[in-house]
């Protein structure tokens, strides 16, 4: 609820944000150490994003299934490079039904391995290829500094995994699903990100080349906001999966993954929120309209409510979603603070001179005060709110874009990169060891987010390619790459 | 694959399910004893339902939430039948991180207790009431014997949860949700159910009531397929759920709970299946019509496709679900056979003769043979089809309704009632005590199913309410109840 104020995002942006996901009621600690429940409005939030990408998947050929939440624990080990990654974080099921299991279970932190294990049964043949399977789950990861929604011990995620008969194949997939959250990320979520390679260190465990996106918050920090990952032939060999090819000869599959979270639930607060609270991108919103209706005597209050509801009524018939605040007992001042802490795009404020006038006042939340408010005809309304979402839409990303221009630069020097990282992105040329990485990550607290795919793109004023020299050994530089202080 | 017969129904029905369930590769075992896999086309099966069934609960006010997978032990512990009914299933969490954990967690089996437990938290006042939540998870219970999709490890369900001011308002949501899994079942599943309230040997470990829907399989035994449990002040109790009435007087919330899950699958299986293979009900179908395409030489091959391509375009247009069956190697009477083992509602047979005369043959799934056979005119498919989906639907809810009824029977002796448990339902009047229902259960396999709330509509004819003596015990009854061998 909305009333106590939020903590300024510039006074405290980390309290800032625990703050407005339990006052927007998007999230609650739960009972046990660093997990998580989603509330409803939270819940409603993630459901767009699910549709949002669902369609996508499904688009591109994919379909989803169920494997189970229990691993043997044998599984894990298979993998060398998996078992390294993901054993320090295992939650592990040691007694089932009153009695001691002979071999212990592990709860899934990815499915790789028992996807690999059925598939090694499932696919036969170069007929059976490509397998391209998705699935909506939870996964456990025994996490040790946790935070509402960008790292818990059990998060919410979708994972993606495709077979193929030959490398190409599995690294056009590999990219087309990067391309998939880049889309879904720029054009529903309104978040600008930079697609590119991670680095060996910060790879998926198991993976030959890992790719993602990071978003810059609104704190000048990164994001890693989904990953796609080539996995070569290390779970096929891991786990034998095999097909027998047009010429007869049996050859081990090349694999891929893909997951995307909660966490861009966490990136919309950081990078759209403001000192109000959430400012939700009119796509993903789970209200995009909210009617609060204004009134002193019960007269005014039958005549208002008719009119709200009939506006309500209309706003839906042309697939807005729509609340009407009914609440009683609550002020619309105190109302306009609750919907702003949660975010709702476009509030339409109703009172008597507004029927008598069969009008209406719009207030936008991405622009406070008087700046954001525009009277409207009633009936002019389903038209007038469909533009004004659109431009919303357009406005978050621009705003998000802009930001992160400002706060990214370009560094020759390593007092200049360590400038940078103070407040934001630093792109500088690499010699590409992990040794200097690890080294950079120590003195300044930045580390490699990714090596653009498109490294024009970052700055939007051509950038280059990778020329010069290693920002911190001076070593002729391999790549040149994003460097931030990350989440 | 259809490459393999079933057995047939008559010879052994467990394992015509058994070899259903993984030729129409709607699931299959996982590496974990009793845990399984549901596959695309299982999956996709459950979407269906699932939104059925969401735009069911979404339109009686409920909203969805997420709370954790796990769970403290002790939260079990506190409501004393509840410990009872679900310790002998419980998997627990000793290990996390590496570490024995200080309390042990278990992985939910259901989730009155952690939402009782932040319920406590957020419910204040009557304000704040009613709460109607719903999630679609899995949960884990350590079954013993397993059987996919009937009884696993781990299963799929919903678990609606709502908590109340008044004892009446409760009772009311209890029965609403009923109606609505009723409403599914009959309408989306077709299939016939009968809504009753459970015996208290039966009940959910911690309700005061449970109701449930009963159906009857294809081999007369009967399938408990959805639940809806009026939980009174058991959990606000043991949680101390509380609010502040509107006289300032602290009162316990009175709280319910229901759910329906993957068994769901297991009966449109066992209801509509055949021994051919799957009868999937149109309303629920992943695929409505398939579109196989009938040709010798490439001439006649570009032509025939062409055509089954813009019938594709033409059918999805009318927000049918397609899909044209174009793999390569394989013969018509093969595709024929592997659509009718995945029990899709209606085959269209394209071949040059009917592409000359702009004509397909339309094949029902549910008739075979010539009796499900006609042709049509192109240009009338998308109503033509549209139109034999509908028939399909009620003609399946049809059989399966008479199916019953012959399988029903009225007993008015022990002789009578233990003749009709051998094949279906017994209709018998009983004295409530659950030392007759254990000695019936022990004598016949028999397990009350439940007390219909509406008497007259079991048999179809009146069957009147619970006068006469106990079928077991010759004592004064005190209700007609449903009895039968179940799943």
């Amino acid at each position: 609820m909305a009333d106590e104020k939020l903590p300024t995002r510039a006074e405290d942006f980390s309290e800032w944000y625990n703050q407005l996901v339990l006052k927007a009621q998007l999230a609650d600690y739960a009972p046990v150490r660093g997990c998580m429940i989603v509330r409803p409005y939270g819940w409603a939030l993630w459901e767009n994003i699910q549709q949002a990408l669902d369609k996508r998947f499904k688009a591109t050929g994919h379909q989803n299934v169920a494997f189970p939440l229990l691993i043997p624990k044998s599984f894990i080990e298979k993998e060398k490079h998996h078992v390294e990654g993901f054993s320090p974080e295992l939650a592990v099921v040691t007694v089932g039904g009153g009695e001691e299991l002979a071999e212990p279970l592990v709860l899934r932190p990815t499915s790789e391995t028992i996807i690999g294990h059925m598939w090694s049964k499932w696919i036969q043949s170069y007929r059976d290829l490509p397998v391209l399977m998705n699935q909506w789950n939870s996964v456990v990861r025994w996490e040790l500094r946790t935070k509402l929604f960008l790292r818990t011990l059990e998060f919410y995620w979708q994972e993606g995994h495709t077979a193929h008969a030959t490398r190409d194949e599995a690294v056009a997939e590999t990219k087309q699903m990067l391309d998939v959250y880049t889309d879904f990320a720029v054009n529903e979520a309104a978040i600008p990100v930079i697609a590119g390679a991670k680095s060996d260190a910060e790879k998926f465990a198991g993976a030959d080349i890992t790719y993602s996106i990071e978003a810059m918050m609104g704190d000048g920090k990164a994001l890693q906001s989904g990953t796609s990952h080539f996995l070569g032939q290390n779970f096929a060999q891991a786990f034998e999966v095999k097909y027998l090819d047009q010429t007869g000869v049996l050859q081990y599959c090349w694999t891929t993954s893909w997951g995307l979270s909660t966490r861009i639930i966490g990136a919309i607060i950081m990078v759209h929120g403001d000192d109000q609270g959430l400012v939700l991108p009119p796509r993903l919103a789970p209200t995009q309209v909210v009617i609060v209706p204004i009134y002193k005597t019960d007269e005014e209050k039958s005549s208002v409510l008719k009119t709200a509801k009939e506006l309500k009524a209309q706003l839906l018939k042309t697939d807005l979603r729509v609340t009407l605040d009914e609440r009683e007992g609550f002020s619309p001042g105190w109302k306009f603070n609750d919907w702003e802490m949660r975010g709702v795009p476009v509030r339409v404020e109703l009172g008597p001179k507004d029927v008598a006038k069969q009008a209406a006042m719009l207030a936008r939340r991405d622009k406070p005060g008087r700046e954001g408010k525009v009277s409207a005809p009633l009936a002019d309304l389903p038209m007038t709110i469909q533009k004004l979402l659109r431009e919303i839409q357009q406005s978050l990303f621009d705003k998000a874009l802009a930001f992160r221009r400002a706060n990214t630069h370009e560094t020759k020097s390593y007092e200049e990169f360590k400038r940078a990282v103070e407040t934001g992105f630093a792109y500088a040329s690499w010699c590409g060891s992990g040794d200097c990485e690890e080294k950079i990550k120590e003195e300044t607290r930045a580390t490699m987010r990714c090596i653009p795919l498109d490294g024009t793109d970052v700055l939007g004023h051509g950038a280059g390619s990778g020329s010069g020299v290693c920002i911190h050994c001076s070593k002729p530089a391999k790549a040149r790459a994003i460097f931030a202080r990350a989440y």
